[in-house]
């Protein structure tokens, strides 16, 4: 069987993502700690979703120096999370400056070792805090530069499945897929119970309601706004 | 003054880079240790080029994950550098898999927080041992995914200014630059005295001789055939 190295945060996303990617390939499962302020939780959902898919390898990195390098509130302790709008066109404080391209490059790398042809990664375009590197045209520039900066005979490309779905579309794939909703994770700022009002619990449960399909999660708060 | 980020190793190449981005920018010096076995020699050199040149800041970053990851002898301590051949057309074991994605990942994410306008790294394509990221390609295309990758403000763009110059092409703009031969470090192998047969000591010792400039820096063994 192929194999494909799954970028896995332990989100709702990758793991949508994962179960899209386990339909064709062996899954060499990717977590990247890199200072978030729910990395245990994160790691947790990551463990819990590379066992249920039976990945045939994992690699956990640490990359401490995304926090040293601040400039996000999603890496500064001094800096609350601030609640989330989904309707803002800015790019919220949230963004990690080109916090994919460092993990698509472990990826690259652990991919062209052990001889995958594809990095699955959960990115979405469209229904999202509008990061710039969760675009296509990220991806797509990127998989340029695997056609010139790898050895001539690794075959390797980023694969975006879901990337111009909605967070609705991606619940209802998941849901089709069966994929394991309770084990995921997406808040970006508790650990126990999410917290229902950031960018991330907004858009995954305006995802859900739109979907009709119940998120199995617990939230502290659940923010009337976003279920109407 | 504008600013620059400058991927600093240490070496020949990364010190002559400097020379020249600092006659235009204030300099930001990045090292990354990611397990190569002379680790500690290189941030020495990283270290006292720093203060050479004035930095106005510095970030170390351990990536111990290219180690765990492998795939290269300049990492995996289980193999031997191999001895030197400058002639050779393959990529050599030393070759260490996106090693140069990973390290500009790291210098787009400080330069995009500091408000840097270039990175500069001291990347060689022909005089070189045929590292694919070590290519022109690789760098127009990696510029390309800066320009879709980042905020729409940053105005952020990789340089690469001895990339098609030979080695004695460099030492001489070095000497000419006045750079500090004598504080770099080159080879693969040794910390004390460099071992003289690996690629790096090589294409180095090459270098300064068809420059007609003495290596200042100790050398354990000089291979006679380098020097014809």
């Amino acid at each position: 069987m192929k194999k494909a190295v799954v970028l896995m945060s332990g989100g709702l996303d990758s793991c949508v993502t994962a179960g899209i990617a386990s339909l064709d390939y062996e899954l060499y499962f990717l977590h990247v700690n890199y200072g978030q302020k729910t990395e245990k939780r994160e790691l947790k959902s990551f463990n819990d979703l590379y066992k249920h898919f039976n990945g045939r390898d994992k690699l956990i990195v640490d990359i401490g120096y995304l926090k040293k390098i601040g400039g996000s509130s999603l890496v500064d302790d001094k800096e609350n999370i601030e609640a989330g709008n989904v309707e803002r066109k800015d790019i919220p404080r949230t963004y990690v400056p080109f916090r994919n391209g460092n993990i698509l490059s472990i990826g690259v790398s652990w991919a062209e070792v052990i001889g995958a042809q594809k990095i699955f990664i959960g990115a979405v375009a469209e229904d999202s805090s509008g990061y710039p590197d969760c675009r296509k045209e990220f991806y797509d520039a990127f998989n340029e530069v695997l056609k010139v900066g790898l050895k001539p005979e690794t075959e390797l490309s980023i694969e975006t499945p879901i990337i111009d779905m909605t967070k609705s579309e991606i619940v209802k794939i998941g849901s089709e897929l069966n994929v394991p909703f309770h084990l995921t994770w997406s808040c970006y700022k508790n650990e126990t119970k999410a917290c229902g009002v950031c960018d991330s619990c907004l858009l995954r449960l305006r995802g859900f309601e739109k979907a009709g399909i119940k998120d199995p999660i617990p939230y502290d708060k659940v923010n009337s706004s976003v279920e109407d």
